[in-house]
């Protein structure tokens, strides 16, 4: 029997998807990859999902597994292999709010797992603008990050159990609850993170934390990198580690801004070089109680710091959000860097990290660097500043796959020479296959080889993604 | 040329033990295993590592890793192997008090760590009583834990680089400064935990934390354990989750400690049945700052709950530490119980955890179970509570080894239906052998099996510890 007639046969065949139905999983929003599988299988059950292996193993037929497809690096393209689809695992199995846990399939939108921790008091702390199509499969797959990163780390340190189907059925079964447990290897941050290459995701165990009751924002020019620094830690020994979010956005970005959307209020005239958007949050009903003159405790700490270091001149300008709506404007500017970024090509994107005492050295090496390479090149940067994450645009004057690769092991030379990483927040798939080759220890490549090959001696599993050949 | 030949060549006489003075390595402090290696190898350095890792691959001996020896679960023993002690890599590298992050070899003495960050006003937030032996490069391999995990996270969650000297002799760098780093699979976490059965571990790069400035640290009793479960989740969201350390005493504990150390004041007349060690910890100057009354913030906010939880009737007494050395006084009652345990002869020990709404049920049914099992058995638990990790120990009626598999697999029954695990943060070593076996999902161990010969293909890197045959 052919593929598709055991996949149909297994799993119904409005579950296996062929033909002109396959236009949707033939590209992603990136439009930088397309696909050309030879079907999609829905499996509706880890038992479905373990009969599709099986059947891909008989037939020898590579296995891709997809899910929200938000990613930003290729990871879940294939031309000729199967896609399996993990969109009908989308239950939310339990929650458990005494012990702070979600129990989830691998096909809920992150949006659902927000919206039923919220219905519990609680909060699922992974923010990211794709929250409303990305699925948890691929949240863990890639070790997604996002906005409060600093606050509750990134998707790793989030998950404490999980539910992996290998690539010849085998059910793995790490669903623990528990916040101790040393039973020997540690599979589970195996397969978190790497993009399917070594079995399915079907379900995991999430924590869940206390949800804020006060946020405390503020948008602020400092005279520098460094100086925005020493503005973090005095927050974070200030709040007792309470900062949820530090972005940078340049200059260059907020006269982007609003050249594209003139709407929106810009937050200092004229512009500053250094600008951050911070938030506090806290759970201390003591943080959230509004003083005679109606400020919150939280917003007057955030307050004082900023005072302190307006007078000592590491600051030049700050606004604190008064109201929910100002908080919102300020997270819109923020979150419009997605829209300002794709709506000029060609453009060479990355996603870096450095240890977060080097990006100003980063950025000064780089912006020396460019002109030499193109004259004609423009840049748009935005960071995760916390977390040393920057996601660093190069707009060239012409689109040539030189230019990309010149640019590219640019920002690759400097970037290591500080002791950062090429790849961040986004995962490898596709568009970082050439950096790992160059970049990633020689020895750290044969093990991530010998490790593959121990887990899929076939090779089936999302092949050519991650390990460089 | 022999095996100690070339060692002493590449060492030196002084740096490969042998004969008599083997003898401190022959046993640890548990007295439970001993060892009888053909020598203690003591590299001075990455490249001396390496050195001997090659020369035991081309004398084809197996090879053990050792540091501080003060493991439990006798993961440092060998019978014929050579041990490689890493006791001279014993460099801070560095410490970067701006980017919060020490740089240590794997012979540092964790108490050594600890001064060196608070030399710079900062903390590394791994304590437990061994800290005057323990090395960095066990603490890693066996994943250690502590009193300050339900705040700070086992070792796995404090280290962000890694450098492991495979095998064969390769060097595998990992040495990543970031919090952000999503090139390729984590070996890093694959390396934590494997207790040297993957590599030796020579290096890392570990998190610091800002030392909290003012500690509330109070010793109360609670009606019942799912009581003190809200006690800890009242605390963590009126606090913003700065509970340091959340430790339970039953009945039973303060009766031995009375009777073992009678100059120890007891804190409840009569005693109560559950006994809670709680303490917050924060890094705030509001926090810290006295008020009028000379009362400190965070200490009024403990005692604020707890008198609220006293009037519903869930906390029965309390007290709170109103100095340091009230404070001492609290803590060295809790860190008596390695005392009070071991000085009862024979012991059946246990590291296990349960989700943290499950420990009451845990112990009902052991205590339920026990009588039948051994009618003249008595128990002494100590746990920590906020982390669900129960060392609950057993005093048999008599030493046989019916007796003890008997009582650990009733153990492990009750753990395991209720969703917990056999290990907890002592490791698997030797001592766990039979449960890994016997409790461990099979696929797991499968994987584990698979890992293992992927990279150690000859079987010598502590062989026969963590995974059963």
């Amino acid at each position: 029997m052919s593929l598709l007639t055991d996949l149909t046969a297994a799993l119904g065949p409005s579950h296996v998807i062929t033909g002109d139905d396959l236009a949707r999983y033939r590209s992603d929003w990136t439009t930088h990859y397309t696909a050309d599988p030879v079907a999609v299988a829905r499996p509706g059950s880890t038992a479905e999902v373990v009969t599709v292996m099986q059947i891909a193993a008989q037939h020898g037929v590579a296995v891709v597994p997809v899910s929200g497809r938000t990613g930003l690096v290729g990871g879940a393209m294939t031309t000729g292999g199967l896609m399996l689809s993990v969109e009908r695992l989308n239950k939310i199995r339990d929650i458990k709010p005494g012990a702070r846990i979600a129990v989830v399939e691998a096909g809920v939108v992150l949006d659902r797992l927000h919206e039923a921790a919220e219905a519990e008091g609680l909060y699922f702390p992974l923010w990211f603008g794709a929250r409303g199509s990305a699925m948890i499969g691929g949240v863990l797959s890639t070790n997604a990050g996002g906005s409060n990163v600093l606050r509750y780390g990134s998707t790793r340190a989030l998950c404490l159990g999980l539910e992996v189907v290998l690539a010849d059925g085998r059910v793995l079964n790490l669903m623990s609850q528990l916040h101790k447990d040393n039973s020997g290897y540690d599979l589970k941050n195996l397969f978190i993170g790497a993009e399917g290459t070594l079995g399915v995701i079907t379900a995991a165990v999430m924590k869940l934390v206390p949800r804020p009751r006060a946020y405390a924002t503020a948008t602020l020019a400092a005279r520098s990198l460094p100086d925005a620094l020493v503005l973090l830690n005095r927050l974070q020994v200030a709040s007792g580690g309470l900062v949820e979010a530090f972005e940078y956005m340049p200059e260059s970005f907020m006269r982007r801004l609003a050249e594209a959307r003139p709407d929106v209020r810009q937050p200092f005239n004229p512009r500053h070089a250094v600008n951050i958007l911070v938030e506090l949050g806290s759970t201390r009903p003591a943080d959230a109680a509004a003083a005679p003159d109606g400020s919150l405790p939280l917003a007057t700490m955030l307050e004082g710091v900023l005072a302190e270091m307006l007078e000592e001149g590491m600051i030049l300008d700050a606004e604190i959000a008064a109201s929910e709506a100002q908080r919102r404007l300020m997270w819109q500017r923020r979150e419009l860097a997605a829209e300002i970024t794709v709506a000029r090509q060609p453009a060479i994107d990355t996603d870096i990290c450095l240890p977060v005492d080097a990006v100003a050295t980063f950025f000064e090496r780089i912006h020396a660097r460019l002109p030499a390479l193109d004259p004609g090149a423009e840049t748009l940067s935005v960071a995760h500043l916390g977390d040393g994450n920057i996601h660093f645009t190069v707009f060239g004057s012409n689109d040539s796959a030189e230019l990309y690769d010149t640019v590219v092991e640019a920002v690759e030379d400097e970037v290591q020479a500080l002791g950062g990483s090429f790849s961040a927040e986004h995962g490898v798939g596709l568009s970082k296959l050439a950096s790992m080759r160059r970049r990633k220890d020689p020895v750290a490549l044969e093990v991530m080889r010998a490790l593959k090959a121990a887990l899929d001696p076939t090779g089936r599993m999302n092949p050519g993604k991650v390990i460089p050949d």
